[in-house]
């Protein structure tokens, strides 16, 4: 008889990092590029891998080329986390299939889908989409946009209402064998994300996701990352 | 005969401050609240008083209740900048109408409302937004989501074009007696800005506004803010 509060199904996770550095213009891809020290990456990979989680294994997508690079940057933080690295594809969609294929054949569980340059998810935030997707079969962090949003339209544009929207982050967390099925379907130009993947298969759950959870795409946004990063550091 | 590029109409600017400061949780409300050791509202009414910008007048909409904290700010931090500080309304609507009428009697002009917690504006943005509206009758800044947007649904979520969506900051501009027009007519529960004062009018011009012009309206908001604006000052 056991009272421990662990998560009833296996859990798994999957970092997507396909960034080449050429939209940072930057001389390194943004999952490389360093925040406190320490590649942004790296920091994702911590996040995944708190004990508390207890994601049973982690796989990294990253371009094939890339490789070598972020093994020398581990060896060089002396970094010994487990995780298994993949090969991306040409998008999004199949950067995460390849993923997917490298999870180690479990039969079922609830799989998390992650930008890698998204460092700051809490694991508030990574638990709650977890336990979400375990009871709902799809959830998705997300947050109600703070600004008014407009639709454009042929004439220039117009109000929309705005309670009525959600900004999406990752993680984006699916049962495993959900997720698995969405990806034998054929790839749209309207993927995004893996909630419009799995969207014509299964109601997508939103999660309240934390403003502070920024995707790094910007050299603005790395500024940002760390100072949020350090007004955590201060706080704990 | 003269060379200088001057703006060909007057230009005006109503800065709206309707915090409580309640929502941030603080002890002030968050327009007074220190950036870099200065209240968030100098920042923003110093952004607006650039020379290059040739404003001809600077209103300043607070609550009533907050004019004596303003002007003692004002003087503690030595602050010279002309402006006229006038008491806002139940409503942003009602404050920005308010602010209108005290406007000193231009027949024409182009008229800046603009949030008193985006200090981050610059002068580019500030500009554009001015000269479209001069050409246009009514520009405001905008960008275009980075995030996945999903549409919330009885059933739960769809995914929505992000390309065809863009989120509003502030400034807004507009022609001012286009914008006197529009705050004749009734408050409608639907407007959150601006714009969507004045779409019935006219149509709405977007200008390219900048993810750093951001809105103070969380405690990380002061965070990034704080970490924009020294990035900044060592760029420069």
């Amino acid at each position: 008889m056991s009272t421990s509060k662990g998560p009833t199904l296996p859990r798994f996770a999957i970092l997507v990092a396909g960034g080449s550095g050429t939209r940072m213009g930057a001389d390194r891809p943004k999952q490389f590029m360093e925040l406190l020290g320490e590649p942004v990456l790296l920091h994702t990979l911590r996040r995944f891998t708190e004990s508390v989680l207890q994601v049973q294994q982690c796989v990294v997508v990253l371009p094939a080329n890339q490789f070598t690079t972020w093994h020398q940057l581990c060896a060089q933080h002396g970094i010994s986390i487990p995780h298994t690295v993949v090969a991306g594809g040409v998008t999004r969609w199949a950067s995460v299939r390849n993923g997917l294929k490298f999870l180690s054949e479990p039969t079922e569980g609830i799989v998390a889908v992650h930008d890698g340059v998204r460092p700051l998810a809490s694991t508030t935030i990574i638990e709650n989409t977890y336990a979400a997707a375990a009871e709902h079969g799809a959830a998705i962090a997300a947050v109600a946009p703070k600004d008014s949003v407009r639709g454009l339209s042929k004439e220039g544009s117009y109000a929309m209402d705005r309670s009525r929207l959600r900004l999406v982050q990752t993680p984006q967390c699916f049962e495993l064998n959900l997720l698995r099925r969405a990806y034998e379907l054929p790839e749209l130009p309207t993927f995004t994300d893996d909630a419009s993947v799995v969207e014509d298969l299964h109601t997508i759950h939103l999660v309240a996701g934390d403003y502070s959870n920024i995707k790094i795409t910007t050299p603005e946004d790395l500024v940002l990352a760390e100072a949020l990063m350090r007004a955590r550091q201060t706080a704990d």
